[in-house]
This record gives C-alpha cells, structure tokens and sequence, in this order.
C-alpha cells in the first residue's frame, strides 16, 4: 500500500489535502502535525487529532517545532505583535513566519524517507491567500528538485499540493462533497473561545463560504 | 556591517567555514547550533560554545531540535543501531541522518530572514566525507533556489560552502594557518571521554591530519 506523508496544521485547507490524499488518490495516511509555538497551539493539535482520526491515519506524529517561536519575528508566534483585524492588504502580512513551509516541508521529507513514503502532501494556497512566499507553486518546485538532491537516490518523494491553484470558494465546495469535518478545524489566528472572524484567516475562510452558498458551522465572533 | 548565519556544529570543518566566513569573507557572525538529541550532543555543544567566543560572535543561538532523533533511522541518533567502526565502505552509511541539512538551512534560512543577514555558511565536504547525498553541492545549489522562492522578495540569502571541494587534508592546513582551535573540535560519533579513532568521523579526521603532515592535538582511545 502506497504511504503518504500529510501535514495536517488543523486548518480547513489542509484537511482537504489529507482527504483528498486518502479518498481521491488511494494513499494510506501519516499525519503529521507541527507545535511551533502559535498563539493556537492547543486549538491546532486537537483539531489534527480529530482530522486525523477520521482519515484512519497509520501513524500519527506530532512534533514540537518550539525554536520557530524562538526565532520569532511573526504576529502568529510573539505575544507582542498584535495580530491584524483590518482586513487584507497588498504585501506579505506580519503574520508570515520566516520560511516556515521550507522547515514543515524539510521535516516532512525526513519522515517520508524514514518511513519510505511515496508523496507529501501540503495544502499550500496560492492566489486566494495572504500571500506567504513559501506559499507558492514556484517554491515547491523548487523544494522538490532539493529533496531529490539532498536525500537517498532511491528515495523518490513526490511533493503535492492539489489545494494550490484553488480558490477558497472551491475548497469549501470540495471540502463540503468530500464530508471532510469542517467544524472541527480551526482557522482563526487568535486563541480564542470561539473564531475572531476578522483576522485575515478568518476573513479569507468567510468568503469562502460566503461565495460558496454554503454556511460555516464553527461559531465566530464577529463576521 | 553584513553579517553571515554560520552552522557550527562543533567539528573542524563547520569551524573553519566559519572563520573563513569571519576572517576571509568580513562578515560578523551570528553563530547557531543545533541538538538533536545525537548521541554527543553535550561534547559539540561545548565545543560550539568555544569556537563561537573565538568567533566574536555577535549572536549566539542553539536551538532544541529533539524531533530528528524522534523521526530516527539514524546510529548518530539512535542508541540501538551501533556506530560502524571498521572503515568506510561504498554507498551512504548508517550514520546518514535523514534529510538533515535539508532541515538545518531551512532553520538557518529563517533566522537569516529573521536578523537580515546576507549570507549562510555551512561546512560541507563533497568527495573526501562520508557521502551523506545532503553534502552534495548539487543539493546546495537547488536548495539556494528554494530559499530564493520561498522568502520575501526584498530576502536576499547567499549559501556558502567554501569546503565543498576540499580535501581533509586542505581543511586540516587551512584551519591551522588561520588558527581555528582544532583542539577544541569534535568529530567523533561516540560519546567517550576520547575520540574513539575508528568510527568514519574519527577515521576522515585523523587520514587528513596524516596526509597533512600534522599532529591532531585531541586525545584518541585508538588510531
């Protein structure tokens, strides 16, 4: 049986990713998940937990990626940078955290080569998005040419990101026909008790649905 | 004053590569350091420690990486896979940590978006090492292409390896005519109050010594 290597943050894209890995494309699923000191660590976790469970997943490893808190320098990790409610802007946001998709991405292929997986799964957004470099179809490509180079040659590790050209109407669409447990993930930026709803995660996901026709089951409060 | 990211991590050749970074190439030295739960952790962190305050360093960051010995397949990590001991042989040995590079510059390339530095040097040896396929200069110049795509446009990040082509023996006479304190590296892959003389590390180490018409002023159990 074929083995891929998920990453699984606990946000809606993300689980579409998974399923789409498992339900469309017949892989059975490690889901990996990362604690990097996000202000929603513990919302995070719980959601990949549940997620991950409901994909039958054979192995379930979550790591402690505490030093990118530590390195710092985003809204999304230090306690002192507020994080942004006033809506989407042209540039890359202070929620970027420095190079974060190249260490998740990095990890992963260490597993996947540990685990002699075929495919990583990501669901890296390109267009409908904040914005994030490491977001990008361009950087993936590239990232794939360095696994190939830099690890076994007969490791062979297909990257794949299906979400990337997607808009976040489709992904809700998808997410809805695949049954993928939408109120159970967790997208707002702000630990909160229930989602913030202006934060630009949450603005993004709120179009989504907004555009889709179709109504978000997680409690917000303020949308 | 531009200032260069250098993975020391406490061996003679991330030692030189960072004085060549400092003394050849001007830069002021961020100096970062990585445990990873490796079966001599506490030795190279000492060792780190020392090279960075002959660095002048003017930041030092060692970061808590215990995830890689958590993934494993690794004897560097794993304390149920023994070290190899008689003698390099063809293809990657089990000393090969998965992807590990991939990881460490990816880490390293954060913190360089992070504190604006302009460059990262890394200590890799091509031909005369190991054969780790993450030391390959092929990987290097993909991977520079990933760390261009995947940060923000204005990052400008070079990566260096001034001994990707070098012979142990040219690292060891480099490193005594620029001074670097060989005395105070670690090469070993055993945790032993000596170096034990007979695992790849030790074996690599002591032939570029020899070749180099050099004493190795470490203390060795055998050699």
């Amino acid at each position: 049986m074929k083995k891929a290597v998920c990453i699984i943050s606990g946000g809606m894209d993300s689980a579409l990713s998974s399923y789409i890995a498992k339900y469309k494309d017949g892989y059975e699923i490690i889901a990996v998940h990362f604690n990097y000191g996000q202000k929603t660590e513990d919302k995070e976790l719980e959601c990949y937990k549940y997620i991950s469970k409901s994909l039958n997943a054979i192995k379930m490893i979550d790591l402690n990626l505490h030093f990118i808190s530590d390195i710092g320098g985003s809204a999304l990790t230090d306690k002192d940078i507020e994080i942004p409610k006033d809506g989407l802007k042209p540039g890359i946001p202070i929620t970027y955290v420095p190079f974060r998709n190249g260490i998740f991405l990095s990890i992963a292929a260490a597993i996947a080569e540990k685990e002699q997986a075929d495919a990583i799964y990501i669901g890296v957004v390109q267009e409908d998005s904040s914005g994030y470099p490491d977001c990008s179809e361009n950087f993936i490509t590239s990232l794939q040419k360095a696994i190939d180079d830099g690890t076994k040659p007969e490791t062979k590790i297909k990257l794949k990101t299906p979400l990337v050209h997607l808009k976040k109407e489709e992904i809700v669409k998808e997410a809805k026909q695949m049954k993928v447990p939408l109120k159970n993930t967790w997208s707002c930026y702000e630990r909160g008790d229930k989602a913030c709803g202006v934060c630009d995660s949450c603005r993004l996901r709120l179009k989504g649905f907004k555009l889709a026709n179709l109504k978000d089951e997680i409690e917000y409060n303020q949308a």
